[in-house]
């Protein structure tokens, strides 16, 4: 059983703060800064390029990606690191989209990260061969799968509201019409249970700079179903993913299975930060994280709607079916995450209205939840946002 | 002037080594760790997500960008770091192709390092349009300029032997064509004089751990000429190429400039490791470097034809027509590169028969370079590859 009273001391968290925005950029392990020393000065430092195979540099993308993989349910051997997510999400779909020639659509809800529907209209826009970005609301997702369909791409919890896609059911849904599914697990890897491949998703994308903890511009990772690992074609072949990179060949022959996912050299000082964090998700026990989840939750929830009943809960009200995030709505939202903000409680705002908190137990206790609730409660009965000073100081127009 | 006495100083170099590897992996800069650390402790640790603006995370990219501009002769404000070398390479291929919609030729040479041309090979297959990619020898490049030819994509310094393209000729022979060139300045950024706006390069890229000393994995740079920068469409469309990444809009719109060649979040650890690095060359004046790396590599060349016969000179006799590295030619060379590292002379081989040795007067000083020198020629005397324990140590068959 995962003791989350321990994890949270593995956390440097600043004094007289409760940070609810680790699904935007987690905390600090105590234990990154002296393992990228480490690295650094006796890795970098000392083995000089030799680091790349004495160091285990370049193998490191697939021995992190599997510690990854276990939080997301991938079979081992099937998760890599590197990149962005948005250079992942455009790999997934190049790949998607050679696996389905004759279909024309990349079927999207309009509750994706914006950053993923801009890379679909960039490379349908780049390919030139007449696809189509279909966006649809999250809703009516399960009646827009057709036929015509080559790939759908979605993020499983939305960032704004929490809501929560249903992976297995829109994975089947998907494949009984011939269609591939990535997922974009931005707001899920670390947050709640993954199964990709029980669910039988064909492609999972995600970045380790939010509920991981890997620090601002970790790596992404890239998953890609073991039936589809030796066939789907990388469109950004770079010399990582060919099968024999030191042989310098004119010619690009990819590599086996996810290696072929790899593209230009590794992250290695950045993955030294991502390591000291999984260092600590390698003991964690998803289901009760999830569980742990639900109830901090619901707790804030609780006290929030009790307190503060301007404020409208703008995620579903199940948990089961949101991520690890709340969020309300609130036409004064901005004003009034600045005045959280400075008074200690770390949430953020996402236009035009959304008031959003991330539940993160390896680091936030019961207390935190309530004292963070009693100060939202304080801000909205003092209507800040209606003071001119406070409004000029927060930049609200 | 540059005091390259001084320059050594910043740098950790491991006892009894003679580093002559530094154009495939810089030295660790002093300062980096620290600064490395204060990134991680005081703004990740303490700032959290408010880092992005407050430790100016978000502007890091162009703030460094210009800073190594500044190296390649590059305009202001048209450089930004990010990604990889080989997705900065997509970048502008995909840009320049859009450029030259009725032409169908990417042209490059055979001295090119083989990621850019399997970018380039993935770039077609992916857009499926017919485009060739066309790799001719480097002598023949000139003649190979047409007005079928799209896009130029060459390395500037050919990774094995050094040679050097004449950048500002074959530009002007490209554009007479109506021809966009592309520059690799992977081995000559830190290198060798640069000057990207004077010979009217329409893009540039590089990378940062060679000479540039930025660490393991550090982000690569993409430049993009004035007259291109608002018109250039980035195929590699991500959020933070938008115009208002903020506005979390559902469609894309670049963003000014060089801005909309930046795709998803920026690498911060590894900027802060790339800064302490770029302390160093801010001071550094390329012209006296460019002496000084001439000086180096001359006065090696003079010593191993005087005592090594048998090794062959790969490199162009004269140094304007080399970057910063002298190669040999030797067809027991990859046992001589392991015997030579044995004895601390740090080099590299690349197949079949080259080994190369790179000049960075950053922190190599006359000593090294006739020390490295007689290490050589000892071993060429002992003919240690004849040795069979020494093969099986090697890894020689």
């Amino acid at each position: 059983m995962t003791d989350f009273t321990a994890t949270r001391s593995l956390f440097q968290l600043p004094d007289g703060v409760i940070y609810l925005d680790g699904n935007s950029l987690g905390p600090l392990p105590r234990a990154a800064t002296a393992r990228m020393t480490q690295v650094m000065q006796d890795e970098w430092g000392e083995m000089l390029i030799s680091g790349w195979n004495h160091a285990g540099w370049m193998a490191q993308p697939t021995r992190l990606g599997d510690r990854i993989g276990r939080l997301i349910g991938a079979e081992p051997g099937h998760v890599v690191l590197g990149d962005t997510l948005s250079i992942k999400v455009y790999q997934a779909l190049a790949a998607a989209l050679e696996m389905r020639p004759d279909r024309r659509v990349i079927l999207s809800d309009s509750g994706n990260f914006p950053s993923d529907l801009y890379m679909a209209e960039g490379l349908i826009r780049a390919f030139g061969r007449g696809h189509e970005l279909r966006v649809v609301p999250p809703e009516d997702l399960a009646d827009a799968i057709t036929d015509e369909v080559a790939v759908i791409l979605l993020t499983q919890v939305d960032y704004r509201t929490g809501r929560l896609h249903d992976m297995a059911d829109l994975t089947a849904r998907a494949h009984a019409a011939g269609t591939l599914v990535i997922w974009d697990l931005a707001h899920s890897a670390g947050a709640i249970e993954v199964d990709v491949a029980g669910t039988g998703a064909d492609f999972a994308v995600g970045c380790t700079y939010k509920y991981l903890n890997g620090g601002p511009g970790a790596p992404a990772f890239i998953y890609v179903a073991p039936c589809h690992a030796d066939v789907a074609r990388a469109a950004l072949s770079g010399w990582l993913g060919h099968v024999a990179p030191f042989a310098f060949e004119q010619n690009y022959r990819p590599g086996a299975g996810i290696e072929r996912m790899r593209v230009g050299t590794p992250p290695v000082l950045a993955m030294a930060a991502l390591e000291a964090a999984l260092d600590i998700w390698d003991s964690v026990d998803m289901a009760a994280l999830r569980a742990r989840s639900i109830t901090l939750s619901e707790l804030f929830i609780e006290k929030v709607e009790a307190t503060c009943p301007m404020l409208e809960l703008a995620s579903p009200r199940d948990p089961n079916q949101r991520g690890s995030q709340v969020s309300f709505r609130y036409e004064q939202g901005f004003a009034v995450v600045q005045a959280a903000i400075a008074h200690g409680v770390i949430g953020d705002f996402r236009a035009p209205d959304i008031i959003r908190f991330g539940f993160t137990p390896l680091y936030l206790c019961e207390e935190d939840i309530t004292d963070a609730a009693s100060v939202l409660a304080r801000i909205m009965a003092e209507r800040v946002w209606d003071n001119a000073i406070f409004r000029t100081q927060v930049g609200v127009t």
